[in-house]
């Protein structure tokens, strides 16, 4: 058997997530649909990080065994081409070792979440981006995110959906950083990407943190308040999970 | 009558361009569509530059004369919730004298182009930029399209479409400049931004100098090839037409 490594890339739009559901397409299911078409028999995907309905990837990373003698090169063109129409995209294979295993051997998990300050509804960044309708101030929110990041894991109760899945909550967050992008290159309105990194991530972690640091953005919170949730361990003291729309998962390490 | 000038956006691949059209659907139609609803009374738009089919603005502009009396605060909050849920929006609504005219008084049009050279196919930006399958030397990109920019008019008819209704081809491009947005912006890839400007352009002349300059970019064609390919005045030397996906109307001045 050999084993090749996937980087790719979706917009989450049409699809009910990553994994594979009876009811609903799934990004999961078009790769294997796929990988079908190439090779005439079921291949099996192990996935960085099963995102969520509407997420978008553009570093998802998952691993394949081959069930015939191929290439890189060969899956890169053949699956890509079984992929279309949808916006799914192989961007890298590489063949790798057998005890490469792209869930449990992540050592940095990577995702971006985009936020559209303007009154205006988007339109050209529809379903691609979060809009809040008030200007958000990045520097108390990059004040209230280093709260959070710790090379210790702490309890992220507070910050985890109830159907998460996960045995505890203790994580660490390593990395918080926000980049306000020129109005140039967004037209109307300004945009905020939030980047952040973990080892690995609770069901709906990365959404309630930016669901509560919209709320410090907009001066209902004082940065010090996330100090206090984080603490409580109490779910219902964090802000709302914001939009599955904004976030793209963007890298994995390995 | 009141007049009121309307700055628009919109994502351009569900229309058959700004134009109404019998047979398909327009964004002009969905805009004054929008104003019926709120109004009661047929509404006509007259708008700066009729976009073809898959192009896309974050800057249109059209002004209406209003039947009722009314405001911009008004019309921005009606016209918007009426559109729903197309991906057009009004991102600013003025009151202006009755001698403006979105389509006669612009005194410059401004364009952006992107394009997205990558080797897989683009997934999160489908529809919305051109990919092309190499790199492009941007910098000999810039040294060809310092032949097309003059204050003077020139004869760009090697530029325009066969379809073109304007009486004739005498244009001056003012300006053309090149961006390149650095790979943590847009994930895989590298994104190549050109934008453009003139008082008026004819019909299929931006795509046509981008055609032809993407022929410089990949090294089939010299800089100075663009020279020639201007002073011939024949449109079979100049590169293809790039597709409307990557073309966005940005601004006009007043």
């Amino acid at each position: 058997m050999q084993r090749f490594k996937l980087t790719i890339e979706y917009d989450g739009r049409p699809y009910c997530g990553w994994q594979k559901q009876n009811e609903a397409l799934s990004v999961q299911e078009c790769i294997e649909t796929a990988f079908y078409k190439f090779c005439g028999e079921t291949v099996e995907t192990i996935v960085a990080g099963r995102t969520d309905a509407g997420v978008h990837a553009s570093g998802q990373v998952c691993h394949v065994d081959m069930p015939r003698q191929t290439s890189a090169k060969e899956i890169f063109g053949a699956v890509n081409a079984y992929l279309r129409p949808n916006p799914i995209a192989v961007v890298d294979v590489e063949e790798v070792d057998d005890n490469f295993n792209a869930r449990f051997g992540a050592t940095m998990r990577h995702y971006m979440y985009r936020v559209i300050c303007r009154r205006a509804p988007i339109a050209l960044d529809r379903g691609t981006a979060w809009q809040v309708y008030t200007s958000l101030d990045v520097e108390k929110m990059r004040m209230a995110s280093a709260y959070l990041v710790s090379e210790e894991k702490r309890d992220f109760s507070a910050f985890r959906a109830s159907a998460c899945q996960a045995k505890h909550a203790m994580r660490s967050v390593n990395d918080i950083s926000f980049e306000v992008i020129p109005e140039k290159f967004t037209g109307q309105g300004t945009e905020i990407r939030m980047h952040i990194s973990a080892i690995s991530f609770l069901h709906h972690q990365v959404r309630n943190i930016m669901g509560t640091l919209k709320n410090v953005g907009e001066g209902r919170w004082e940065p010090e308040y996330v100090k206090e949730i984080l603490e409580s361990c109490d779910r219902n003291l964090a802000g709302p999970t914001a939009p599955a729309e904004g976030l793209y998962f963007t890298r994995v390490e390995y």
